[in-house]
């Protein structure tokens, strides 16, 4: 089954061809074929009319937190009142997602990455943290591998109550690591005050590395900690939130082949102050956005919101903001066959009901994704794991 | 015709009753007739189930300018690359939008509608201001009242390219406002560096008070320039934007029945300073949000986009945010009969996919608009002027 997919206004591949005008792609199954003029695009099974509208690739969300049950609206508002963000929350959500059922999980879960998938999303990670004893981390990423091939063990999450910090360590780096080897493909250490130090987080990540996991990190989020550097150390993927980064970070990072994982929406909900992308622009940073969606500091699923906020704030350009919710996201889970609408890749494509991939910060809040392709299907429904 | 809306889990009255629990609202023809509690409320012909969900009052968008032609993306592009904005860029949606015709304006402003009606917007103001001649003020304020009836006199928007700044404040209080008595019910001129300054608005306003339109006005969105308190003297129902406030103007506007309309929408697309709703709280000044949905400096339709930057970035709390997008709003059109779920009111309600009316905040750039009824019929386009 192919299709193509032409009358496209404006093409954003984030690929080496970059922008097209009056252009096409060819789908064939779960893959783009062709690339290139709409005038030249050879035939297809199905027709596709943009209607002169711009494509873009699926957005690649590199880091959520999408299993958990329960609700914080209270916290937030709290919060929006004068009370600070600590990690603390995150406890409530622990309680209750350790007393929701694997199904009640799974369906919040899937509820979640279809309002994704609507506003663009078609590739995700997924990291658990809500479980923080052997049984819930383990059930809570067989949940996500339900929907994800990106599935990332998260028990350094927070201490649970009541637990000693060194004995938690020990149990998340040894038994629980055991647990979810095979299941979980990364690992992720929150390394900031409240939660684990850098000494911490380089033991867990070390035992999770020689287990054969990725490594990812929560870096620099509520201060300048080390963390950062610390993933470049270890040979992380990416170092997430990146909040507060010395210039000492930066130039670790420019050295590195470890993306900086922007999630401006948490600087959002959480009134911290938004990072610049000036210096890692001008030092060569590979950096990407995401999410980070999560129910106690940014419970939001749009990429186009974030791409929106890291222009606004962050200060990258529409074509940057772009790039770093698509091909960024990419690199930061080291994949080539998304992110970008090039011959290969996995064909994952939004159209929008916009005549420019400008509109994406131009018209802020507001819905402009028309269509959504996932793996080469329509669709307004996450599909599952392949 | 009447219908129970029932089984809400929150009901978000914005009126004297506050917020409902598990609640019901019975709609009869255009108008609420009953609001209480589930379990108390009396039979209609119809019953719709929200689930659990939560019910909000129809948005009160009380400053929009959605009759134009063309796009301004590649403007935007270049300010948040670096280029400040002026009013100047204004010029060139006028000449787009005097060179399309009737129906063309017409469809577009039509679509808009309907996406500020999909994410919950039911009564909106229309501004005229791309025209600036005669025949196309007049026209554009046809289109809009189609659509509202609150339709706004613009033709002060900014002096038109090559004409002299007296000749054209001459036309506009003269030949231009006669063509529009009768079409228009405000008046409102652009009073700000750049546009108009406090002695032509003085005198294009009491001009177009005295053939009987109300008063608004574009009030210190540029800096502090006497522009809010001229709006309290001529007892201006709404000075909108307020970016720029000192002291004396929020002492003028507590003293005052004119209401301070924030747009932080356009402070967000121009990275200006958001004000904070500090000072106006405490003096007790009444306030609302709206758009300024426009193709230079705020293009969005969403007004819960615009209740989640006024809860992060100008510290309204969710529920001042709430009331802001709606009886707020109402009050700066000086309406009574919108913006809130009362009997007697007109049936303009939202049913939000969420447990509370929070989540708007707490969940920016999700769309949380699952269904939208606009005196009292659900739809999802917007319905002419009655």
């Amino acid at each position: 089954m192919s299709f193509v997919l032409t009358n496209i206004g404006e093409l954003f591949t984030a690929g080496p061809e970059g922008v097209l005008r009056d252009a096409a792609v060819v789908v064939d199954g779960s893959t783009i074929a062709w690339v290139g003029s709409a005038s030249q695009a050879p035939a297809a099974d199905e027709s596709v009319d943009a209607r002169g509208a711009a494509v873009v690739p699926g957005f690649v969300d590199s880091h959520s937190h999408l299993v958990f049950a329960g609700d914080r609206a209270d916290e937030f508002d709290a919060r929006m009142s004068g009370q600070p963000y600590t990690a603390g929350g995150i406890r409530r959500t622990v309680a209750a997602t350790r007393a929701a059922s694997d199904e009640a999980l799974a369906a919040h879960t899937g509820r979640l990455l279809d309002e994704a998938l609507r506003s663009g999303t078609t590739t995700i990670e997924i990291k658990s943290g809500y479980g923080l004893t052997v049984a819930d981390e383990r059930r809570s990423l067989e949940v996500a591998s339900r929907f994800t091939s990106e599935v990332t063990f998260l028990g350094a999450h927070v201490v649970p109550a009541g637990a000693s910090p060194d004995a938690y360590v020990d149990l998340v780096a040894g038994e629980m690591l055991d647990a979810v080897v095979g299941i979980a493909t990364w690992i992720d250490v929150f390394c900031d005050r409240g939660a684990f130090d850098v000494d911490q987080a380089r033991r867990i990540l070390t035992a999770g590395a020689s287990r054969g996991l990725g490594v990812r990190m929560h870096a620099n989020q509520l201060g300048p900690s080390g963390a950062a550097r610390l993933g470049v150390e270890l040979g992380a993927a990416s170092v997430d939130h990146c909040t507060f980064l010395t210039d000492e970070d930066v130039d670790a990072l420019a050295g590195s082949s470890t993306v900086a994982t922007f999630v401006p929406g948490a600087e959002f909900s959480t009134r911290q102050p938004f990072p610049r992308i000036d210096r890692l622009r001008d030092a060569g940073v590979s950096y990407a956005i995401a999410t980070d969606c999560n129910p106690g500091s940014s419970f939001t699923s749009s990429m186009p919101f974030c791409i929106a906020l890291a222009v606004r704030e962050m200060h990258m350009t529409p074509t940057e903001a772009l790039l770093a919710a698509t091909s960024g996201g990419a690199q930061a889970l080291r994949r080539t066959d998304i992110g970008r609408i090039v011959v290969g890749a996995q064909a994952d494509l939004v159209l929008l009901d916009a005549p420019s991939f400008v509109h994406l910060a131009y018209r802020p809040g507001v819905h402009l994704v028309k269509d959504v392709w996932q793996r080469g299907r329509r669709t307004t429904t996450w599909l599952p794991r392949p």
